[in-house]
């Protein structure tokens, strides 16, 4: 048995998202700048695809502007709001402790550059105060960037709060969505937010592929320069592949929101609740306030990797912290973020199931978990002292 | 009858490109950044397509950072330069006056944080000169970026003697070899580049994917902050298809790379007799230092883009300049680089075939421009102009 539970990292393409990518390799294949047949019905089709995408969210097409991905898109929106502050003598950026990687180390350059930067306490729950970000505007505050939803714990933030508070403040809202799109409904208007990101294969889309939603009104500035694709702001042949990829894996995303919903929560309660009942252990991030898909979980006394190692050779393919930073040896900055101490952040299990898994599969999960757990505590000479009371416990 | 000449803006992924691309969306999809058995399997393979793409240029693997295509290469490497020679005291980079906007609109943006370009003029045959690449250079001189070959007039410039130049004096050499790459060699170290762009979809790959070659030493800056892809140079996941088919095509680019030519060069030689007999008309750019698919000519007394459409209605697929400034009204910057009037730039028409062409379809555009020109120049003004001799022949 073999189960996948790591697609907060990424997710397998959809067989529908793969065929509507086809016929854009060797039919629709025209470059859209070009005036010719086969480049006007790419520009067509590109055109089309856009307009579905901003149904999606609620936007307008002539907001939405496709890049690479959920990275260059987080660089851009958050490039756009610092350049645009700037010359209005805005130079104060709020964000949070357990942004994404995209985010906080776009924010470190632009701290170089004299930005100043500052990083909101998340509570224990993971779950960002929309008064904490109130309390933290000044006159000076150029943008707010608070991801829709962690990547590694799965906590919901309060967006439509945080985004009334920006309107009325009169200061830009960024949104990193990527662990949020085609898992949580989106309405731009709604949520009032400014900028939005989001990246194709975290939903059953392909690789390389994201979008930037930028509210109309605000000037956007390029990451990429050149040629005069995307209304001159993201330069670069369009992806149109890619891009037929993630429209159609969106659009089955979220047209199946809350029927995966009604799947992936008691899957993942179940899992919580199976877990939980491992002693000295911690789910970490707000039970309720979550992505339907995510469990992640602290186990004192031992190390995340040997967990994650030989739980993969039972065929549990999890995840500890985000995959951005697995290669890592520091503990997960999302994780001390929400008071874990370095000790307990290091045994930390991240599991991201899909609409694909099973009941089977979650008690699967539970009783190998559970077993590994069990053994690496046995060897763990952290264990021994905790147990002979040298070392007290910490969960 | 439907003919596509228009390969310098994109071309039609191949059927080898499709396959090797097709396992990386179901089966290998992991995220090469996990440690889990997917994700590892795809980080296999990842090692494996950068070390395939690193022999095809003659570099290591490790000097290898993949992209979302063209553009992006372009960005980051001359901002890499730029950032390297500021530390250092040097703010002057040299490039050419028809480079692709990749490279001159990022030279702008420089511009204006204060560093000085020296744009080196073109000659009348669209080949720039290596001795006035080295007169230019100074000691501040932190860059000189000149591209392989032109997107719009194919013509094919002195990289080995300019990477001689640059590597005597110590100054970084770029080089945007996104026309080249595929069509023509490339070794990196023979030619003493240190920094060259390469993008998939000019060579029969897939769009939204390309490279960045950049030599060992050469502290490459992020464009992308993120996560620690590519070894912490470009954040985001990484596009393991796009990569996949990227390389296939590559690969069956550059082991065709002779034969392709020794098939295209005809064909093109004999586009040009028989367009070149068309009175009043003039080949832009070197006939023999020339990209094997490339075709560009002026016809005095029309506009390009009437040439274009009525082509397109007989079923020929080209281009006035390049794609990506194709809905501009301006006339190509490449062609004034090279000394034609505004009048005359307007009148281009640029053919770039592959080798999937026949000489039947050669002979067809011929008689077919040959008809659309003479018919266009029935209902010119200008034409009648110069007819009553109101108005001076250029060409």
């Amino acid at each position: 048995m073999r189960i996948y539970a790591d697609n907060a990292a990424t997710t397998r393409v959809s067989k529908s998202a793969v065929n509507a990518m086809l016929p854009y390799f060797e039919e629709i294949y025209g470059n859209p700048s070009s005036l010719n047949t086969t480049g006007q019905i790419a520009a067509e089709a590109l055109g089309k695809l856009r307009c579905e995408i901003a149904e999606l969210i609620n936007a307008k097409p002539q907001e939405i502007y496709f890049t690479s991905g959920g990275s260059e898109a987080d660089n851009q929106a958050i490039i756009t709001a610092a350049k645009t502050g700037e010359k209005k003598g805005k130079k104060h950026i709020i964000s949070t402790k357990f942004e994404h990687h995209a985010v906080l180390h776009t924010l470190n350059k632009l701290e170089k550059e004299g930005f100043e930067i500052t990083l909101i306490d998340v509570n224990e729950n993971g779950v960002v105060k929309a008064e904490d970000v109130e309390k933290a505007i000044r006159e000076d505050t150029a943008l707010v960037t608070v991801m829709f939803a962690n990547n590694e714990i799965g906590t919901v933030q309060p967006i439509a709060e945080i985004g009334e508070i920006c309107r009325n403040k009169g200061v830009i809202f960024h949104t990193d969505a990527v662990q949020a799109a085609g898992h949580i409904a989106i309405d731009v208007e709604a949520l009032k937010v400014d900028m939005l990101s989001v990246s194709a294969h975290k939903f059953h889309g392909p690789k390389g592929v994201g979008f930037l939603y930028c509210r109309k009104g605000i000037y956007l500035r390029n990451l990429i320069e050149g040629g005069a694709q995307e209304r001159g702001k993201r330069a670069g042949t369009e992806n149109l592949p890619g891009i037929a990829g993630m429209t159609a894996a969106m659009k089955e995303a979220v047209e199946k929101i809350d029927e995966n919903a009604k799947k992936l929560i008691p899957l993942r309660n179940r899992l919580i609740e199976g877990l939980e009942k491992i002693p000295h252990s911690r789910v970490n991030g707000d039970k309720e306030k979550r992505l339907p898909g995510n469990v992640n979980i602290c186990f004192e006394g031992i190390e995340g990797e040997s967990l994650l190692l030989l739980l993969d050779e039972k065929g549990i393919e999890a995840s500890s912290g985000s995959a951005c930073t697995s290669g890592s040896l520091d503990p997960s900055h999302v994780l001390l973020s929400i008071g874990l101490p370095h000790d307990v952040a290091h045994g930390s299990l991240r599991l991201t199931i899909s609409e694909e898994n099973t009941v089977e599969e979650m008690d699967y999960i539970i009783s190998s978990v559970t077993e590994v757990v069990d053994y690496l505590r046995q060897i763990s000479p952290v264990w021994e002292e905790l147990q002979k009371g040298t070392r007290e416990y910490i969960l």
